[in-house]
């Protein structure tokens, strides 16, 4: 019996797979092909695949069966065992929320989300205030059901659907020793790079065709499987679809090839986190990518550890010149260099530096967790912003358009999610310096523009254990320690006050 | 009661609606984007949402829902009646057969249509026959079951998926009006066409960035809305997507702009059937295209009768030679006209020209029906089929790969589909005649460009109808008569025989 209900519940996650991938494909469809008018149709689809998914995963045969192989757990292998554990999270995720919340959820973020995209085009956050108001309205009942369901405090209970495992108390201790560390280390970059000769940006235009071509190189040099995935454009890059056909999205601008050029980088990272994961286990949740912030680790250590140091650059550099034709001082190796290694606080989170970005982030994380306790009601959001981004960054923003209306994340429900931008730094830096001590020779294999054995540590340490192990586990048994602040500080230290 | 079982079989039909919608979207993505490695990923996406389609459609509610509905019909206006009545018709076309069978049917013809692709690379017909006489077999068994559902003999039971309300009486006295016509009038054309000087083909290469603006050029000036809808690349040209978000697709050859162009303009037309479609009604059965023969007859209205003809071409023509910098007597109005009007007896059904077209459909036509009822054993097919071609076309294939092998649609399932073709056709020519007749001063409209009368009255009398009508309603309702041959032989004599 127990085998049988095991297999069932294979049989049961094979199918929410498929709907998931269904689903995936058709977020991306609406990102990178769907024309303007096709939206509310997409809407429909996408909201019935949803609601099939959910009442799939809230079947009562479920629980049956998840006891009953639960019962005679021993009689599954290692990986089937950590695939029930995964099921029986996965179900808890699905069962914590009735179905009318999350229907009530859903519309009020939809409606939040479009009210943001006009709002903050018109600078105009009063506007907002209602639906962000009822999505977190909404949310604090949503992170009150997993509290409950999970035994968690409710932000934990939310940032757990991102990050399993993570507490609060967690992130806490690390982004104490980050501001210990980056308010005085930022000064003193700034006052170093004030110290070198002014930046030149190299001169476009910069032809879309060649800065898709030379994406593509890139990719297929760090190990990308073109016969599993696509790139293509979007308004806001993203990776989508799923592990066996990848959908990677970037945007290109014309006179500007270098921000172009890491956030598709940026997103191979992610990319080859997917398409490593184990292939056998693909279609069960124990296959899945393990949590957002060892995503987002994949993604950093590509574009910020690799792709931005010396290494890469002296064999990206030849190419990108290659590309562009690009002669003079601009096109230098030191300059580009310098180009990709320039900090500078700013008022926009996604255009930081690695030394900013924590910073905004750790301004987000005091913010969200103070909305979900009630203790910053949403109409005084714009103070505290402005009030948080003078305290960390020292700049205040001229208007709301680029201060707390510059994210789609709390308008579209993800409160819990920005910590995860910021561990993910942090254990790209570990995993990375791992990788060093690990790999021999790997310095010259990058020059060399070989990312083999690389890929093939990242494959068998992280990739390759989907979900059979925690977070933890796999930072220990990659790196020999859990996540700290010491390698990305190290880091630091090293690129930027060489 | 009543009503709101009425309304209850809206949303589940919206629902089913949302799932079609969702799987069209993913065929599409199939055809036009998907890298190879995805297609094992693609098919547990497709199978699954089949299955769940399947599943809604045959829960027993629906059944109790309809006849609740029926019993109070009168209360619905005339739409919801016409919606009721098609709601019963997928119904049964449903529960006809049992899902046991709709998925080894669905399985048997997934692994013939892998078949079929090897066995005519390596014109190799032995390989196919045991996959395609288990397609047989089970559509034998598909078709019995659908019989009995319906009252109608096996062939118009598969003929009625594709063509509802036509049966195989009718078709034969249509058939046999062409057959009597099509074979000396042919002769007449071939000798007619010979006394005339060589036909120049436009030396290329042609960009093919070029041939796609030109065909998105002729398709906003027909009407296509790119707010609603996407031109793309497959190597089969077709037209998926749905009524909001129509997915178009062609396929370019760099040395030769003509087919490329006429098989853009084909899709067109299909295309503008669906973006016409009652709007309010989308969702629901009523508010589907009518069947595939009307539909083929807005593909053919647009390529055959409108595009190929020389009041479109007199408009066309000056575009084209523009757009490829076309000089010389290749270019001149009146080659590229006998170029487009070229008649010639031809191996394969997708080149042939509209003379012709209709004998391959009748040697489908023949030997479907005589598969289906075991007259033909699928081993005999070879012989058959080229008895048949030397009968009805004169030539002989020199072997399968481009004789009984080059469609796909028999090893995919599709019996009884072959004959909507050349019904497609005939409607083609006596809706583009009554077009002619009542809209003013069209032929000047078309050498103008202007084409907004001609869609207007195609979505007053066709498209905007949906299926609220018969197949025999719409042509009677827009043409005056059921459909006849009068006027496609009109149009031949007329075209081919000045």
């Amino acid at each position: 019996m127990t085998k049988a209900a095991y297999q069932q519940l294979e049989l049961h996650f094979s199918k929410l797979s498929a709907i998931a991938g269904a689903s995936a494909m058709l977020d991306w469809d609406s990102a990178a092909m769907m024309p303007d008018g096709g939206s509310s149709a997409r809407a429909e689809q996408s909201a019935t695949l949803g609601v099939l998914s959910h009442d799939l995963q809230t079947q009562p045969i479920v629980a049956d069966l998840l006891s009953a192989a639960e019962e005679d757990v021993d009689t599954l292998n290692t990986w089937q065992q950590a695939n029930l554990r995964e099921m029986r999270i996965s179900w808890r995720h699905a069962t914590a929320v009735d179905a009318d919340l999350v229907e009530a959820y859903s519309r009020a973020t939809s409606a939040s989300e479009m009210q943001w995209r006009q709002s903050r085009a018109n600078n105009d956050f009063a506007s907002l205030v209602p639906h962000l108001g009822e999505v977190v309205r909404l949310t604090q009942t949503v992170a009150a059901a997993g509290a409950e369901a999970f035994g968690l405090a409710p932000y934990d209970a939310l940032l757990n659907e991102y990050e399993p495992g993570c507490s609060s108390a967690d992130i806490d201790i690390l982004f104490a020793e980050l501001e210990d560390f980056l308010p005085e280390f930022l000064g003193q970059v700034l006052e170093h790079q004030a110290s070198k000769p002014e930046i030149l940006m190299p001169d476009g235009p910069f032809a879309l065709e060649n800065q898709k071509n030379l994406g593509q190189e890139f990719m297929t040099a760090l190990g990308f499987d073109f016969n599993h995935g696509r790139l293509d454009t979007s308004h806001h890059p993203f990776t989508g679809g799923t592990p066996d056909d990848v959908r990677l999205t970037t945007r290109y601008e014309e006179d500007d090839f270098t921000q172009s050029l890491m956030g598709t980088l940026h997103e191979t990272g992610h990319a080859l986190y997917e398409q490593g994961l184990p292939s056998e286990w693909r279609t069960q949740p124990v296959g899945h990518s393990r949590g957002m912030a060892l995503h987002e680790s994949q993604s950093l250590l590509v574009e910020m550890q690799l792709s931005r140091g010396p290494e890469f650059l002296s064999y990206a550099v030849p190419k990108i010149r290659e590309a562009f034709s690009g002669r003079g001082p601009a096109w230098e190796m030191e300059n580009i260099n310098r180009l990709y290694l320039k900090v500078e606080p700013g008022l926009i989170r996604v255009d930081a530096d690695e030394v900013t970005y924590p910073l905004h982030v750790m301004l987000r994380y005091r913010l969200e967790k103070a909305l979900l306790s009630g203790d910053l009601p949403v109409a005084d959001l714009p103070d505290a912003w402005n009030a948080g981004m003078q305290d960390l960054l020292g700049i205040t923003p001229p208007d709301d358009a680029v201060g707390c209306l510059q994210d789609i994340h709390w308008p579209s429900g993800a409160i819990g999610y920005f910590p995860t931008y910021t561990l993910g730094a942090l254990s790209a830096a570990q995993i990375y310096r791992a990788a060093h001590d690990q790999i021999g020779g790997l310095t010259q294999d990058i020059e060399g523009g070989k990312f083999g054995d690389l890929l093939s540590w990242l494959r068998t340490n992280v990739h390759g254990l989907g979900s059979s192990q925690s977070t933890e586990e796999i930072m220990i048994g990659a790196t020999g320690t859990p996540l700290g602040t010491q390698a990305f500080k190290a880091h630091l230290q090293a690129r930027y006050l060489p």
